[in-house]
């Protein structure tokens, strides 16, 4: 690390020692993960750079704009819409924790049988061994799983929290309904911001996450090829996971230079794994950052993953909001439209998951789906067999695999994986 | 049992052979519990008469019902308006499975680790050993809980479902989106019983689900004697267990009656336990029929059940309706805002329900509190620790339990409650 942080955490009230043992064992991890790959997109430099200084580059930044008055809001969730945030001046910052490190910190609070991202993300609030959780002027929480809406009112206790309430139908009305949550959003930003959101604004950041999301999609287009497999899942994952904390347009400016490299790589052939490698989609729940395990273990056992049908892969970029809207409430109208396409289990009923995933299968020439549930998260493992049912039944191969933050399965994972993969073939 | 019911059963497409196991068992845990109580009062002889016959008496009025054109709605949740399907002329049958008898059935389609209402339901259903599950013409689900929402999409399959979309928050608009959902519903038992619903028609079901809500809050208002507890709580759950089942106006007829008899018993000093018992209150996750292992261990453990803070008690009857509405929408906006009244906790934040704890121990002269979860019931036990810590704060001791539907943690839960009540002095 270049940088001393630690004047930096210990500004921001953070448990130095504690917060040490993290970044003691952090850099073996993503050394062991992402360095050990071959022939890695040169693009993937800038994503390295981040991630080798994780809790310093990004979180100075943040503080830096802090200090000339903007407002930074931690969110946990992709139906949170950033274009609200930035419209007021603001700063979004993902937060979800994706490490064992916060889990028995939260486990002080929360029930241990519940889903291990949950646990993580109090546990690294409340113990002050993650500089995000510091830095943030205001967490935006919403009634999307019965965890998560629980574990909100207990972070409360601690920091400044707005909650958003998500309708659990998409009926018309569930929409409009969203759409009037989104008003009252835009009414908290201005709050927290002191700047007032005109609809030029709000039009403006409508297009500045439209083009995160393009520029994101761009990459994942060129993880279809059926016969060149240009960049690794492990590291497709690595940059939709920083995505979350980072600028919105560096994000995008960053994700079309690797699109381009990644074309190019098409064009010539180059392929991170061999030919014939076989090919996964991954669904299910999301994988906060640095929880990279799964990737790991299928990419090490002989196929490649293409394709995360999750939160923290289609379900952040896949489709626009609507720029032709002149008026707040147009506007307020188009973004639910677009929040409320993504396909969360938390919704009643979730058929169009099955539907995308199907077509995702399709589009990314998938060979086996590999289904995954973060421990005691309800709504997705209550249609997990929904799911596998229908892929079944298309001939397609799935696996199902439970799994936690902890590397107590790892062995037993890599195993069920190597036979999947075989299987396959 | 009076009466062969097996020609009723067949008539329901029911499991024979299975269902004669859970009827073999059901007598000698209801004469375990129940009859050997002394001195009981004489009006629980109604709700000892269906309980006896709890698969025949109602299921075959419901069936007649049925013949004469009358439709049947299944429901879970004390927020689904009763008053809407009376309106109707309408039947509403509560379906919620307490017994472990249904569990493995339902646990061949949902995860093991989800509450065991939600898996006993399914299994009753799908393993068509309940005749409730089988006579009802539609179910009424909710957006609830996580696992209560998924579960109601693998029962979709079996049986015609309409889902209500609860907000999960309680601020005007979330009242009014309510009252919007309640005029769907409206619409919805219109379609399902043929019949239209008028304003006087509405009005009318209001007051008979008043009138219910006033009969079983009476018999609640003869427990808040410091010093003569004139039922047991074991008693009054099984009244309230079957008021979800039985015709409201029979139900309130019996409920006064008793309501009548135990007020007498307070002018006669005639408790059924020894002076100086100490005074539970019982709050938490609901108890379903015939789910009274919490209440036979703590009556027998030398303590008195006095109140229950749940859907299976006080949450199902306080509070009326406004009866003085005289327009559809006047009356769903009346209803809306008496459901939401509830303090459940899926709504958040959720902390009405701890100071409606406080007021209801100092109204029943409470000397400890018995706080219960279902396992895996997220949103209790999340918010357990936040009631807790302010009940101790107010120096009311309190007993946190966790338990299922298996006798498996019998023994060490009457070790627990008997240090506790010795504990209370």
């Amino acid at each position: 690390m270049a940088v001393d942080r630690h004047i930096l955490w210990d500004s921001l009230g953070m448990d130095l020692e504690t917060h040490d043992q993290l970044c003691a064992v952090l850099p073996q991890a993503f050394g062991d993960v992402f360095l050990s790959q071959e022939n890695r997109p040169e693009g993937m430099a800038f994503w390295d750079m981040v991630v080798a200084d994780v809790h310093g580059i990004r979180p100075q930044e943040l503080v830096d704009e802090q200090a000339k008055g903007r407002k930074v809001f931690g969110t946990f969730c992709t139906y949170v819409p950033d274009e609200v945030v930035i419209a007021g001046d603001g700063i979004v910052t993902g937060l979800c924790g994706g490490s064992q490190f916060w889990v028995p910190e939260g486990e002080k609070y929360l029930p241990a049988d519940m889903c291990p991202l949950i646990k993580a993300s109090l546990g690294a609030r409340l113990g002050r061994t993650c500089p995000f959780f510091r830095i943030v002027d205001q967490i935006v929480g919403e009634t999307t799983c019965d965890g998560k809406k629980k574990m909100y009112e207990i972070m409360a206790e601690d920091v400044p929290m707005y909650i958003m309430n998500l309708p659990h139908m998409k009926r018309p009305q569930d929409i409009a309904a969203f759409a009037d949550e989104i008003a009252l959003f835009k009414a908290n930003v201005e709050e927290v911001t002191g700047n007032e959101i005109t609809a030029e604004k709000l039009a403006e950041s409508i297009k500045i996450i439209n083009e995160r999301r393009k520029a994101l999609a761009r990459v994942f287009e060129t993880r279809k090829n059926k016969d060149v497999i240009p960049i690794s899942g492990t590291d497709a994952l690595l940059m939709m996971q920083i995505a979350f904390f980072d600028d919105p347009v560096r994000c995008a400016q960053m994700a079309n230079n690797l699109a381009a490299e990644l074309e190019q790589r098409l064009v010539d052939g180059v392929s991170v794994f061999p030919k014939g490698t076989k090919r996964i989609l991954l669904t299910g729940t999301p994988l906060a950052i640095p929880n990279w395990k799964l990737h790991h273990i299928i990419e090490t056992a002989g196929a490649a993953i293409v394709c995360e049908e999750n939160c923290t892969g289609t379900k952040f970029f896949t489709n626009l909001v609507d720029e032709s809207q002149t008026t707040l409430e147009g506007m307020y109208q188009a973004l639910a439209e677009r929040y409320m396409k993504i396909n969360c289990a938390c919704f009643t009923p979730n058929k169009a998951r099955i539907d995308e995933v199907l077509q995702l299968v399709k589009d990314y020439n998938v060979d086996g789906v590999i289904n995954t549930n973060l421990k005691f998260c309800t709504t997705f493992k209550t249609e997990a067999p929904a799911l596998e049912k229908v892929l079944e039944e298309a001939g397609i191969p799935v696996l199902d695999i439970e799994t936690d933050y902890t590397d107590n399965d790892a062995g037993q994972l890599r195993t069920r994986v190597e036979a999947f993969v075989e299987m396959l073939g």
